[in-house]
C-alpha cells in the first residue's frame, strides 16, 4: 500500500489547517472523483479499465510475447509522455525480459549514433509511439530506424519488426495498414503525460518482462481508494491540498527526494506530470528531484540552509526486496568506519534517510510517500496516485491540468526554421 | 574559446545597467582575481598550476599508464566534489581508455550490488578519494571493494590495485603507508567542489583516456583571461553580475539547458558548485538542469508559461566534432516528415535549440555560453570559467562561496543513529 506521512511537515502545514482546507474544498475532490465533463477528452486515465482492461492486458501480453520471440532488443521511439512511464518501471524494477533501448527522445546526432551502435549484434523490433505523428523527435528517429531495419532485414522482414502506437484514424495508422506494420491504438482521450497505464507504456513494460497485470492491479486498487475516500481520508487530495497551501505561502520549488537511485526515471515522469500540468498562466510549483544520498552532497546545503522556497517529498520504500541487502563485513585495516561492522547497507541507507528527513524538517516542510515494497503493484499505485493528485492539485491552483499551450511557441519557430 | 552571449537576456538585464553594475563592483572582481586572504585555505584552484603543474601532469599520466597496464576497469570511490568532475568529462567526451565505474556515491545496497556485478570478468583497480576520510559513502564503499579485491586477488596483489587520494598527513595516508597502497595527495587548500582541475579528477580522467594536458591547457588559458580582464570585458564576472541582478529582481531558479545530453553529468557538477557555494543564510539561486530536446517535453511548458522565477543558461557547442553528424535519408513511405529529407541531425538539433532560445527569451532571461568545440580544452575552460564565476557570484551575493555549514545537521543525526 501507499501512505502519505505528513508528520514531518506539520510544523509548516498544521494538521487542523490542512483538514479545514480540505473540508472547504470537498467539492473539488468530488468533481475529480467523478471526472468533469469539461475535461472529457482528457480523462480516459481516470477509470483504469478504460485503457487497461483485462482484454487489453491479454492482447498486450500476447503481442509482447510475440515480440520477444523475434527480438532481444526493443527500441522505444517516444518522448515525454511516450517514454517516461515505461522507462520509470524498467529502471525501478530491472525486469529480465528484452532489453529496452530509448530513441525518439533526442535530436542529437551523437546520441542517435550511440543508439545505432547499441543495436549491433542484437535482434531488433522497434515501436514508434506518436499520438499525432508530428512531433519531431519520434518522427525523425522512426525514419532513421525504419531505414536501418530495411537495410538490415529487407523490406518485408523489417515490416514484421515494426510496431506503431498511434491514434486510431491517424496517418500513422494509415501507414501501418499500407506497410503491414503492427498497429497499437494510442488512448484517444488521454494526454501524453497521463498515459502510464495504457498500451503506450504497458507494451514496452511487458516486452521488458514487467508483470503488467500486477502493475495494473495496483493502479485499480488505488483508483478504488482515491475515487471513494472523502476529503479528510484521501491521501492524494491531502497532498494536493498541502502543496497548494504551500504555494499560497510562497513556496515555489518541490524536491522529489529518494534514497534508491533507481527512482531516477520515475522522478522524470513526475517532473513532466507536474511541470506541464501546473506550469502555466504564470503559476505552478517548479518540480525538481534529488537522487540521494549522492545529491545530499550537492543540493543538501541549499535544501538545509538556502532560499526558503523549497519543500520536499520523499519516496520511501519500507521493506527490502531481492537485491536490497548487502552486509558490510569487518576489516583488518585501520580506518574510522568500525561502527559499520556487520551492518547491512539497507539499514545504513535508512539511517541516512531518516537523519536527512529529520534535519530537513527543521527547516522546510517534508512529506513522505511510503511504499510497502518496490514492485509492479506499487509502481502502478504510484502512477495512479500522482496522476489523481495532479488533477486535484491543478484544480486547486486554478489551471487546466490537461493542456500545454506553452510549448507551441518554440515549435512554430522550429518548424519555420526547418522549412516545414 | 568560450564566449558568453547575453543578447537573449538584454530585454531583462539591459546592457547599460549590467555595465554600470559591474563598474560599481570592480573592486569585487579585483579581489577575486587576486584571491582574498580570508579564503586562503580554499583558493588553491585559483592558480591552475598550483595543483596541475606540468610536473603533476607528468606524474599523473605515468600513474594512469601503470593502472591501465593492470586494469580495464577503474573504480572511482568518491562522492560530490570527488566524482562530479571526472564523470562530467568521461560522459562528455567518451574517451577510449579504461572503463570508469562509479562507487562511493551511494548507500543503496541495490546500487552497490550492481557495481559488484559490473566488475565480474574485468581487471580492476580502485581509487578511494576522501579528503577527510570520514564521509560515509566513500568510506563504506572502500571497505566493501577492498574486501572484494582481497578475496579475488589475495592481499598482496590487492594492495597493488588500490589507490587512495587523501590529504597528506591524514589517516588515509597512514593506511596507505601501512598497507602499501598507492597514495595520491588531495589538494589541501581546495574544497571538494572546486577540485576538477586537481589530481582528484585528473587521475580518473587520465585512466579513462582523456588528454589531461589539453584539458589543463584550456583551464590555464581561461585563468589568464579571467584574472586579468577588467570588469567590462570579463565574461565570468558579467555572468556573476547578471545572475545577482536577477536575484535582486526575484528570480530564484537557474536552469542550465543543453541540447547535447552528454552534458548531463557536467550539469550535476555545476549544480553542486552553485548549490553548495550560494545556498546558505537563507539565500541563493536554486540550480536545475534541462536535458534537451527531451526535457522540452517535460519542463518546457513551465519554462515558457509557468511561475516567473526562472532564468536560463544554455550551453551551446558551435562546431560539430567526430560523431556529431548523421544525415537523415529520404524514405519511400508516406509520413509528414518530408521536410527533413537529407538534413543532418546536427542541423536539426541546432534548429530546435535556436527556436527554443528565441521562444524562451520572450518570457525569461536567456544566457548562452558558447563553446567552439566539445573537447578536452573546452572542458578545462568550462571548469575554470564556472569556478571563477561562482567565487565572484558568491561575493556579490554576500555569502562565503567556500563553506557548506548546512550539511552538518543531518550528518550529526546520521552518525548518532549509526552509533559512531
Amino acid at each position: 500500500m501507499l501512505k502519505l506521512n505528513r508528520s514531518f511537515a506539520s510544523a509548516f502545514v498544521a494538521e487542523d489547517e490542512l483538514v479545514s482546507y480540505m473540508d472547504e474544498r470537498a467539492d473539488v475532490l468530488a468533481r475529480c472523483q467523478a471526472g468533469e465533463d469539461r475535461y472529457a477528452d482528457s480523462l480516459g486515465w481516470l477509470s483504469v479499465d478504460e485503457w487497461a482492461s483485462d482484454a487489453i492486458l491479454d492482447r498486450t501480453c500476447a503481442l509482447a510475447e510475440q515480440i520477444r520471440s523475434m527480438a532481444d532488443t526493443f527500441v522505444v521511439i517516444g518522448v515525454g509522455g511516450s517514454n517516461n512511464g515505461s522507462r520509470s518501471v524498467q529502471a525501478a524494477l530491472a525486469p529480465e525480459g528484452a532489453r529496452l533501448v530509448w530513441a525518439g527522445n533526442t535530436l542529437s546526432a551523437w546520441e542517435l549514433n550511440r543508439v545505432l551502435d547499441e543495436l549491433e549484434g542484437h535482434d531488433v523490433v522497434i515501436d514508434c509511439i506518436a499520438k499525432n505523428f508530428e512531433t519531431l523527435e519520434p518522427g525523425s528517429s522512426f525514419r532513421l530506424l525504419r531505414q536501418y531495419l530495411v537495410e538490415r532485414y529487407g523490406r518485408e522482414e523489417a515490416a514484421r519488426r515494426i510496431v506503431c502506437t498511434g491514434t486510431i484514424g491517424s496517418p500513422l495508422e494509415d501507414l501501418c495498414r499500407a506497410e503491414g506494420y503492427t498497429f497499437v491504438p494510442f488512448a484517444t482521450n488521454v494526454g501524453g503525460r497521463y498515459t502510464a497505464l495504457t498500451e503506450v507504456h504497458l507494451l514496452p513494460m511487458a516486452v521488458a518482462g514487467v508483470d503488467i497485470r500486477a502493475l495494473v492491479a495496483g493502479a485499480r486498487t488505488m483508483e478504488r481508494l482515491l475515487r471513494t475516500a472523502p476529503a479528510g481520508e484521501n491521501s492524494a487530495f491531502a497532498y494536493a491540498s498541502a502543496r497548494n497551501m504551500l504555494w499560497d505561502r510562497g513556496y515555489r520549488v518541490e524536491l522529489l527526494s529518494f534514497f534508491e537511485p533507481r527512482f531516477r526515471w520515475f522522478s522524470k515522469w513526475w517532473e513532466q506530470l507536474f511541470a506541464e500540468s501546473e506550469g502555466k498562466d504564470g503559476r505552478g510549483i517548479f518540480p525538481a528531484a534529488a537522487e540521494c544520498s549522492e545529491e545530499l552532497h550537492s543540493l543538501g546545503q541549499f535544501v538545509q540552509d538556502g532560499t526558503h522556497i523549497l519543500f520536499e517529498t520523499f519516496l520511501d520504500v519500507l521493506e527490502p526486496g531481492a537485491g536490497d541487502s548487502l552486509v558490510l563485513g569487518g576489516t583488518d585495516v585501520a580506518d574510522a568506519f568500525g561502527y559499520l561492522d556487520g551492518k547491512d547497507f539497507w539499514d545504513i541507507n535508512k539511517a541516512s534517510f531518516t537523519a536527512t528527513r529529520e534535519a530537513h524538517a527543521g527547516m522546510l516542510p517534508c512529506f513522505t510517500l511510503e511504499l510497502d515494497r518496490l514492485d509492479e503493484e506499487h509502481m502502478g499505485m504510484l502512477f495512479y496516485w500522482f496522476a489523481f493528485a495532479c488533477y486535484a492539485s491543478g484544480e486547486l491552483l486554478g489551471v487546466n491540468p490537461f493542456d500545454q499551450p506553452g510549448v507551441e511557441a518554440y515549435k512554430r519557430l522550429m518548424f519555420d526554421a526547418l522549412g516545414k
